[in-house]
């Protein structure tokens, strides 16, 4: 252990007490990476389970005196390796820190600690007659912290934006361990720079966050009509997709499941689905009255003119429930075949057709098995490289299927991640997607704002051949 | 003339033609400062009526190299100084780079020019089935350019949001004179920090930016219902205000005019408003069908039960229309009657009675004559500070009247600005509302971004005293 390293754990353990700090390497290993199986992770010296502010202040303070890489970490549910441990660095979990503080529907607004898990924020503020978006298909799983530090996206996001929309202000540990607070409570604000924005999705490279504003909508959310198309093919569901946009509707999901995924999910939970269908689509609209009636109009039709092999609005909700159900279980039940290099291109809408029809290829030239799960409506695609463990040729042309899919999706418009952060598997993404230019501020605003360089260096657009 | 300045004018004459550069002091004059009566300003070395993205460059460059302040203008139509002239400044004007580049409704986004003006804008958006929301009341004069500068706000923000949320993408002169790229054209994005938030409302003080992506909703806006209040008193009206919030209603407009304004208008325009009604609140409601009754019964429940004189539903399109304008009539119509001192403050909805008391108190204590134009349902208050001119004890208790009623936004949990910024005139309560740790972050990032020291220095963080 290195002279930093040993001076680094005496301080930790002189300022924070047993429970919070752990540093047994067995116990340390379980929070060293996230659920981004491809993306390296070092050991961490030491973890500190964070019950207050204080705890994270006492941390970074440490780290910053003594150079030490902090690395925050929600639940662990990230698809990018952002949260994974650096060797030698202090890792801040936060599943401690998950309690309510606020929620005032007539503000509209919600106060968390960063350890809240997505769906008990929501179920929360439910009871209080108001409602929380933004719903990543962890929401079950990961935090409110965690879906801020990577500005999460989910299913309803079509419609209602993402975790972006929702964050008012938080608190944040920062520079050498001052906090700070930064946005507002009030609806609307413009007093200096969004610093509350530029932390939202800046994946723990600028501060630790130990507190969060999130904005609320008002009443409870108004049912939905779901929408089911099959179709024969990816590109068939994408030319559905496509004209959805065209007609102008805003559906309050569009999802996209292909076969892969519908198998996999069957094998796990035995729903029947593949048999069905080749390609699921599933829309759904909360609009009220009348104006929802059309849009599930307008959605069948849109299915039926791409060549939608059977088409229906559910009359039954639980059968449409467990639908959206199987979707949310499509990435863990495709984890169990395998490691999965997730993809998360998002292209402009009427690309999504020709998007899909690359991955098919890309999947084909380079002998890989692809599965695609997509956010459709938005643009948003997860095409997903399944490879059998051990098998290093298929993991090599599994990582140059994955270079040409992000190379197709800046080709036509799109960015390398639509929602799941760049973390550790995006580097080279990113780097093709900006200009030197925009990389040169990135790395003026980290410095500026983290002059030790502590807070997970190397992420983001740190050198991704690092 | 300094040295520094003939070489400024020198090199800026060789790198741009005669109709761009002005420098005759008579044409320089007219650029040197927006709405913002109360705030100082200085004398431009030279304005560049810019043409072309190359014509902000080389502006730029120039700018950079010799060390001359750079201030972007709009339309002039700002409320708190930040477009006002620096002495030995170069203003880069947009009125002439005002193209709309594209509308793309399948994609829902539009490009422009930043001096496109924000109503063509929507006119435009009409034209092709799509809809750009945000309305500040200078609407038909402010530029996209100059609401993106200063994050504007408007009627309709209650329900749809402000500048911010529609901006997706940019194109900006930064540094020493690199032009870059930021934000996006596809409906979700993570790559990387979020520049392009950042840069909307940072008052150019970060760079020029030269083209904006913005959001488009899809299909035409819904009609809308107007609901009419009379109250006798600024609380009164201000309870209806937050009986709307406490009440989970979600407004398409909630506006506030009082006596002073109405009799303003009436005095310019003989609309008869003022004999009818003390305070006067307009809510709308857009949401279609049995669900927009249900807020429009909502609305005259909250103004009845706060002791509304008088309510009603207005049946006649053009009077509510016109009711409307006289809303946006109500700042250009006050500005005849002698230098208003505007203040911007947001507080939260349920302050609004108690913050109209404290201006109502304010007004009194200090001797001074206070209107009352409001974004009532946002808590987004314009108490506006009318002097006579030349009369300098009226403005010393005016900036008395100011600096109180800031203090009070402050101490409610609210906010120096809601939608106007910062710029000149509100410095010092951006100093009492930020923590200096918030500051010194400011100042971090504008120095590692504007490296050489010329975009717009001073205002917004700068210090309040210079």
């Amino acid at each position: 252990m290195s002279g930093t390293a040993e001076k680094a754990l005496a301080a930790l353990r002189a300022e924070l007490p047993e429970p919070v700090l752990l540093t047994d390497p067995d116990s340390v290993a379980r929070f060293a990476h996230d659920e981004a199986e491809w993306a390296p992770h070092g050991e961490p010296l030491a973890v500190v389970r964070a019950t207050s502010t204080d705890d994270v202040v006492a941390a970074v303070r440490i780290c910053a005196e003594l150079g030490v890489p902090v690395v925050p970490r929600g639940a662990g549910t990230g698809l990018s390796g952002g949260a994974n441990a650096i060797d030698g660095c202090v890792l801040i979990s936060f599943e401690g820190m998950n309690e309510i503080l606020e929620i005032n529907p007539r503000e509209q607004l919600a106060v968390v600690q960063p350890g809240v898990v997505n769906d008990d924020l929501r179920a929360a503020c439910r009871e209080q007659g108001a409602w929380y978006p933004p719903d990543p298909a962890s929401s079950p799983w990961s935090t409110i912290g965690g879906n801020v530090a990577t500005n999460a996206g989910g299913v309803c996001c079509v419609k209602y934006g993402v975790t972006r929309d929702y964050v008012l202000g938080m608190e944040a540990v920062v520079g050498n361990g001052e906090v700070v607070r930064l946005g507002r409570r009030t609806a609307k604000g413009v007093a200096g720079y969004d610093l509350c924005g530029l932390f939202v999705g800046s994946e723990g490279t600028l501060g630790v966050i130990t507190e969060i504003t999130v904005k609320l909508l008002p009443g409870l959310r108004a049912p939905e009509r779901t929408v089911v198309g099959y179709f024969d093919s990816l590109v068939a569901a994408g030319e559905a997709v496509a004209a959805v946009a065209a007609a102008g509707i805003v559906p309050s999901a569009l999802e996209l499941l292909d076969q892969h995924c519908l198998k996999a999910v069957d094998e796990w939970k035995n729903m029947g689905l593949s048999a069905e269908a080749n390609v699921l689509l599933l829309g759904r609209s909360d609009t009220p009255g009348a104006a929802g009636e059309q849009e599930v109009d307008g959605l069948l039709r849109c299915f039926d003119e791409a060549g939608a092999t059977w088409s229906a609005r559910s009359t039954d909700e639980h059968e449409a429930d467990a639908l959206f159900a199987a979707r949310r279980l499509a990435y863990p039940a495709l984890e169990r075949l395998g490691p999965l290099l997730t993809e998360d291109v998002c292209v402009p809408r009427a690309k999504v057709p020709e998007m899909l029809a690359r991955i098919e290829a890309a999947a084909q030239r380079h002998d890989t098995q692809i599965a695609n799960i997509a956010h459709a409506g938005d643009g948003n695609l997860h095409p997903l490289i399944i490879t059998q463990p051990g098998d290093d040729a298929a993991r090599l042309r599994a990582q140059r299927a994955f270079d040409d899919i992000v190379a197709d999706a800046i080709a036509m418009g799109g960015t390398v991640t639509g929602e799941h952060g760049v973390g550790l598997l995006k580097r080279k993404g990113l780097h093709a997607e900006l200009s030197p230019a925009v990389i040169g501020m990135h790395h003026a605003v980290k410095n500026a704002l983290d002059p030790a360089g502590i807070f997970n260096p190397g992420k983001v657009f740190g050198d991704p051949d690092s």
